[in-house]
């Protein structure tokens, strides 16, 4: 074993405890279903004088690392709660060997026997004539332990709270989203039917806790991972993962260009209760040394039953970047962003030949429907400048994209959508608008999108405004970007901010949408903020180790976590405490009585007003 | 002289040199007006191979500190450039002494004698009978050299531009703002003179580099620093200063409630090139030892006269916050979060009478036009939750706001409005709907809004989506938010996040409302982006070092920044290089040719669909 190697592999069995030790006073609870194996994961933060404030339960994506009963072994892969719902379907069978001559061909090399992944992983695929995706149970009107793994999870066990006072929310604007107040596994069935939700659940992915992606559920995020030629291990590819899920990544995208990704990808899907993207054409790419002239049809094809017989959970495709629509970016301020999109524009030009993801696509959905992987059709021409925002390139290929769903939904295939980029904040409506319209409420998933060009360094900042309210419109995942975009590779640190921001984007759009109980949390901080419950208020918020560090570097007295003041006034100064007083007072003279001053004193004005003739403009009225 | 005011005052003679140091092939350039002492600062950005790219103007608010050509010396502080401009309208006079009490106790007081700024400062007041306003003179039909010297400034040399992509952009959707494609002197007069704008400008800050604050100028952000009993000194302040504007703050607020406030503001004011508001009831809050119920109308008079005679340009008066008010707070979630507005609320419940800010507030107009001080009327009743937004006493004291505004306009005096807070995005537009409604377009100032209360540590993320939004809306000014809001005092890390997010914010509103020329910088950060000249890419962003310093990390070889690649994909794999060979092929081929190429295709397509029929769903199309 080369020292590389041994590099590589040494620091997987262990994760950085700052990975995976659980926030302060979270805990992992499991909420069973109809089965005792639907055993649904959720964080419970537990406040100060629990009696008073009820504990706060939320959405969890972080998987059982954070959960100290479980011991973490990565070398052996997290347990397969999926297992036993894929094998009772009796629709799958177990294969021998795998299927694609490249994944036949890293198997056979003894040199790669240090890098591979120890545990066990036999590779399923639909038995002959069947097809195997969540959207095909669905539309035959049965509802799967996903299905009801997913109801369970979207509610967070909301029915459980009583306070009135944390369930009150704003009414919200939807923009047409209908949304339930109770999520059903029925609901859920129904969505994906419709093809409005997509559940990413490949049947060799048995690791996953089942989450949906749908603009009538809670709105996600992805953050993508990967090496490239220039750094990163194997090791540091699983941290990174874990550590994305641990912020609240809800699918981790792995868009490795480096050497082998084959091997990166078996240990990150071992090892990832969140679905899992790839690009195909990234691999691809690499098996033909970066030519893109020299891709083929086969070899793609051999790349997906790969990648599909590990367990990727949706392929990002780009279908649409068609030979027609690769002159209109020409004239662009700055052309093809998506590295897939150039890819298979260079390929386009190079033949002039219609694009072979397009023309190949119903053998594609052949592939999907027998693993249940789900499309992410690629926005392969999508902007990269501000300039470049809704232009024809765009939307002809959202066109394509539009067209391309109805044929993957022939065959139950799962479909969602990708999005830009760049894009000014007056132009992120008709995205979407186009997006749903043009493509049948399939499920839209966008980069940002970028508010402004001129941001770099700080573009976590920037695109997640454009997330935000894209997210309001309808957007159902989005795609986070680190301060590191457009300049270099994101460490721990970025993806962490990264995460968070969209964290940020996708709770505010939520909000805004009036997702029932997504008010919840607010609340429950804002009562603890107004109550002078530091440690609460840390534990509520999104990154409870960054706010109390940043409160201790002003006050870092235990004390002062319990004092009766802001960090920001001092002790005698404060908002809020006057606030109390305020409230004290209303109390004390009976706030029936102060609102009947209120009535009086609006109605004495409104006398005043009327007696005076009514002008709104009274230039000595308080002189005095 | 103590340890402690030695301490003081060291660094005040030397500003860090990381706080005035130019960014990189940034230069101060100087445009002149009708008259030689008209000289309006700007950013020169030059880039790589001048001769093909044109040099990129910004707009800069940081003052000579970023001109290495000025000698800065901190205790003589700024060049007086309207000193001749106020003295040669002949309606003004200089006192031989301060007229508040308190301005005249500081100065007796031999103790103090250290911690005095020690440059020249005389006191003006507008002569009896004369009123001194910038909106005074604008409806009499006068363009003062400050409306010439902000026209020049908001064109930002756009006139000079000649590349077509360069001064390419979209239209933008203003919502009623009505912005012409170039400002002129004239314009920017008229705009005062409706109210519609205003410029902070007191005659006795004649160190002011004069800036506008309106929905039909440039999107503006304020910087609040500020001293508190816990820490700072005065020293660090100025520095707080010098650094907010180097980023790009447009006004800074000074928040000090700690000791030496009086001598901390006259430095601040004699070293700022940028209009400083402050919330005058915190002073005199101190003047009464912190005990609301104390508070009076003298003690606020005096206040006001002496922060007037320092040079303050804008003060916040909380005097919409009535007594009947008041109990509409009392079953909100969190109460009153303003201190401004929470003092108030005390003090009206204690004395059970009307906010006397209120009832004297023609008298706080007389001395506001006497010094050209602008009212930043508050928004004491804020919502400080997202529980709270948009309720009645929020609306209530906005009604209050607009009618003070009218009041105010009788007195030639300018306004501008202070909003919130913490609203969801889809009740932003409301809040801005209606102040424009209320308070006859009078501009407004907004802090943030955060779009959530679940981020503390990430508060400048999440206000930055809501001030965008609003920016875009029509809000003039954003008060930035860093991400230490709501857990402890900002350090200059901070200052920095919660600018730069600021800028973002401001930005994206001037792109999305069409800004004449807002997109130039876009334009040129992409083409230089898209040209691989990663230089410029740094120098053309809002945070040049930053930049600079990820790539760094990346790829931190000189030669990596002229490199045809990008730091994420490595030199083979690269989107734009592919997309330019997409382009030379384009080009090679003729895009006219490939223009037909896609007419023809587009026209087979469409040809297709007719003959089948025109049905959208085509099951086997593409199945070939």
């Amino acid at each position: 074993m080369s020292a590389r190697s041994q590099a590589i592999l040494t620091p997987m069995t262990q994760l950085d405890p700052s990975t995976t030790q659980p926030f302060p006073q979270s805990q992992k609870i499991y909420v069973t279903g109809s089965r005792p194996d639907i055993r649904v994961p959720m964080r419970q933060i537990t406040l100060t004088d629990a009696n008073i404030n009820p504990a706060i339960v939320v959405y969890d994506p972080s998987g059982v690392y954070t959960d100290p009963q479980v011991n973490i072994d990565v070398c052996q892969g997290l347990p397969k709660i999926r297992q036993a719902w894929i094998a009772e379907r009796n629709d799958t069978e177990v294969l021998s060997t795998v299927s694609s001559d490249y994944g036949q061909f890293r198997r056979a090399d003894p040199q790669l026997q240090a890098l591979r992944f120890r545990g066990n992983h036999q590779p399923r695929r639909a038995k002959v004539g069947h097809n195997v995706t969540q959207m095909h149970y669905a539309r035959r009107g049965m509802i799967t332990p996903e299905m009801e793994f997913i109801a369970i999870r979207e509610n967070q066990r909301l029915n459980e709270i009583r306070d009135p006072q944390l369930l009150n929310q704003h009414r919200g604007e939807a923009f047409g989203a209908a949304i339930p107040k109770e999520i059903t596994p029925e609901w859920v069935r129904d969505e994906v039917a419709r093809g409005r939700a997509i559940i990413p659940a490949n049947i060799n992915h048995p690791e996953l806790e089942p989450m949906i992606i749908g603009r009538h559920f809670l709105v996600k995020i992805n953050a993508n991972i990967g090496n490239s030629v220039t750094t990163s291990s194997i090791a540091e590819e699983v941290e990174k993962m874990v550590w994305a899920i641990r912020w609240g990544g809800d699918t981790v995208m792995d868009l490795s260009t480096g050497k082998n990704i084959h091997e990166t990808r078996e240990w990150i899907l071992r090892n990832s209760p969140v679905p899992i993207g790839t690009v195909p054409i990234y691999q691809a790419l690499e098996k033909v040394d970066g030519r893109a002239e020299e891709l083929t049809w086969e070899i793609f094809r051999d790349t997906l039953i790969e990648q599909a017989e590990q367990g990727v959970d949706y392929f990002t495709i780009h279908a649409g970047v068609r030979l027609a629509y690769v002159p209109l970016t020409a004239k662009r301020l700055i052309g093809i962003v998506s590295r897939g999109g150039s890819i298979m524009a260079k390929w386009c030009l190079a033949h002039h030949q219609e694009n072979f993801l397009y023309t190949h696509f119903t053998e594609i959905c052949e592939i999907m429907k027998a693993y249940d992987v789900a499309f992410s059709l690629g926005d392969g021409l999508r902007p990269g400048s501000i300039a470049d925002a809704n232009d024809a390139a765009q939307f002809a290929e959202l066109e394509t994209l539009g067209e391309l769903t109805q044929i993957a939904w022939q065959h139950d295939v799962q479909v969602m959508i990708e999005g830009p980029g760049h894009v000014p904040m007056h132009l992120i409506r008709e995205n979407m608008e186009k997006q749903l319209q043009v493509c049948q409420e399939a499920p839209f998933y966008t980069l940002g999108p970028l508010i402004t060009d001129i941001s770099p360094g700080y573009d976590h900042i920037a695109s997640s405004i454009g997330a935000a309210m894209i997210g309001w419109y309808g957007c159902a995942m989005l795609c986070y970007v680190t301060p590191k975009e457009h300049l270099g590779l994101p460490n721990k640190h970025d993806v962490r901010e990264g995460i968070i921001a969209y964290k940020i984007a996708a709770h505010a759009a939520d909000l805004a949408k009036g997702h029932p109980g997504a008010q919840l949390r607010d609340n429950a901080i804002s009562k603890a903020r107004f109550e002078f419950r530091w440690e609460d208020q840390f534990n509520l918020g999104l990154d409870p180790l960054r706010a109390q560090a940043f409160h201790d570097e002003t006050l870092p007295k235990a004390a002062a976590k319990t004092a009766h003041f802001c960090s920001m006034c001092g002790p005698q100064f404060c908002a809020m405490k006057i606030t109390q007083d305020v409230r004290d007072y209303a109390q004390q003279k009976g706030i029936q009585d102060l609102n009947q001053a209120v009535e009086t004193g609006l109605k004495e004005k409104s006398a005043e007003f009327n007696t005076q003739g009514g002008k709104i403009y009274q230039p000595t009225k308080i002189n005095t």
